[in-house]
């Protein structure tokens, strides 16, 4: 396999009767880098340098959880029941050990994977992500619904004021990351549905507002990532995340908000593989 | 006290060493009926027709609970210290038994004195409002951060998004509303600060996902009241509020959203008055 992600079909698979979609890259054989998604993100939301990049030296596989894009049935309302789904689309495909990459709702996923079945979970990335009942998540629904009433105002797409700062370079990055998220052109996923939406924003509040989890469990290798300016998931919370992870290491880009690691995916590529190669 | 809203002073009475801002109408002696507010409001916030048309026939006190305009402290980020405040403030009056009316976060702080002290409260108006835990809230910080941000884009108070239907009886409404909160040019209250917010808005969100209260124990009469299009807490909300407790009326007014009752303040009076007289 050595498509590129903009060229890479969409593939199905049927998982206890609901049908996931999902595509892959790189070549099989070893780990798979499994990716897990943000709030509203299809599988055409992944940055294709983040993606390619990795799949330069592993088999990278993206895809769409229950009810997102052009995954059947709908999203469910918590993290631990997204968890369980991505574990049962993981077991679907034959695989019994994985790396994980969780951006944002991703990485919080990514967190009840590694709880439920610390075995299946070799290393994991966690970017722009905190932990459950870390506290402050309760303002993001808030700081959501804002971005979503001025792109709705301006014509934009709310990701310009959620995920880089509004100062030139951040507006240059936000402009050159949603150039790459349009590279392909064809086969492309269905758009998130109102349901997903609302149900993922439940979700998330649920979560902050959840009893921390004890994360000393996971002796994984962690990577956590963030921009040091994030609006959503406040850089002091994957921090804190780090902080509670008994083997990790925390990354915090420059000038830089919740989508840190696209701004400089240039960095965060190759840290990620140094990291992944142990 | 034959005063009116406009003239009334603000006076302040300490309250385990915490100075709370209050204002009182209406003639002393009987029942009191004390108002809790809304997210958001300070005194000057509160409808002057529905203050006055209660205090023609009782004796109405309305406060800024701790942390809130100028009352001093912090606000608490849970609706249950939020209900301690309130009950600390009514025991520091002097007082063992009130009414109360609780308008949004107001008649969830309501709830929260009616359950730690069911002797405390004869009888009670929950409007536009529901009971904790009943699903949906959590949307809440995502339609006020859209309306804030729309607020601030069009330079216009929020509440003309959140409280009144856009319709063009909906923004008569609205405008209407806004003249009366202007009638008082005086010895206004200090507006809301950023931290008293952020803590109501995380006290929202923790009561939403709160498990449900039971709300059985209140057997006090209880007037439950909204809008029929409340963005806020959906009309639904209110009607689940008023099946939970044993001894309720509900009236949903037509044509309107969360500031129902004040945008039916001809109605809302008259009935709120003929509920109190039992």
């Amino acid at each position: 396999m050595t498509l590129t992600w903009q060229a890479a079909p969409t593939k199905t698979i049927d998982v206890n009767g609901t049908s996931f979609s999902y595509r892959e890259v790189g070549e099989p054989g070893g780990v798979p880098v499994v990716f897990l998604h943000h709030f509203t993100a299809v599988l055409d939301d992944w940055d294709p340098r983040v993606i390619d990049g990795l799949a330069a030296r592993h088999h990278v596989i993206a895809f769409d959880n229950r009810g997102v894009g052009s995954s059947g049935s709908t999203v469910p309302g918590d993290i631990e029941q997204m968890g369980a789904d991505a574990r049962a689309f993981i077991k679907a495909l034959g695989y019994d050990r994985v790396d994980l990459l969780g951006f944002s709702l991703g990485g919080a996923v990514a967190q009840m994977v590694a709880l439920a079945d610390p075995g299946l979970v070799r290393r994991m990335v966690l970017a722009g992500t905190g932990p459950r009942g870390g506290g402050g998540i309760w303002k993001m629904p808030f700081i959501v619904g804002s971005a979503y009433a001025k792109a709705f105002l301006t014509r934009q797409d709310p990701r310009n004021f959620l995920f880089f700062p509004r100062t030139a370079e951040g507006k240059k990055a936000a402009g050159e990351y949603f150039g790459r998220l349009a590279e392909r052109t064809r086969d492309r996923d269905r758009p998130i549905s109102a349901q997903a939406r609302n149900a993922q924003l439940r979700a998330i509040t649920a979560g902050g507002m959840h009893k921390p989890d004890d994360l000393s469990v996971i002796t994984s290798p962690v990577f956590v990532a963030n921009g040091d300016k994030d609006l959503m998931v406040s850089s002091d919370h994957s921090a804190d995340l780090a902080a509670r992870l008994p083997n990790s290491r925390l990354r915090i880009y420059p000038d830089s908000g919740h989508g840190g690691i696209f701004q400089y995916h240039r960095e965060f590529v190759p840290e990620v593989l140094e990291f992944l190669a142990g």
